[in-house]
């Protein structure tokens, strides 16, 4: 896999995830401090987001890293 | 763990990694196109990388990300 489908992986998950807890994506973004635009833009794999980006998002789903990569 | 502390604890594992197989941290800096300072950085934790980058020190590494966080 490529760098770029590796993002757009990470990005799929969170959005599975996510929806498997009945979060809405304002909901989420809310919750890890992201502007909702910009976690659209992350669940479709168009940023590139940070590492400590991506451990919020974890948390705000109370999952591990390892189940979104 | 805080975020910070998980950022501590990724750089510890780069380095780590990376000794364990016997490469320069100048090294694995050009393998990754990163500059070689930022790279100490990254391994004492001081810089939020990017998911993108992560993915390319793991390239560099020839290991999964998931030996890394």
């Amino acid at each position: 896999m490529t760098t770029d489908d590796r993002m757009i992986a990470f990005g799929k998950r969170v959005r599975e995830v996510r929806k498997g807890k009945g979060i809405s994506q304002e909901r989420l973004a809310e919750m890890a401090g992201i502007d909702r635009s910009y976690m659209g833009n992350i669940e479709r794999g168009e940023k590139n987001i940070t590492l400590k980006k991506a451990y919020e998002i974890c948390d705000a789903l109370e999952i591990e890293i390892q189940d979104l990569i």
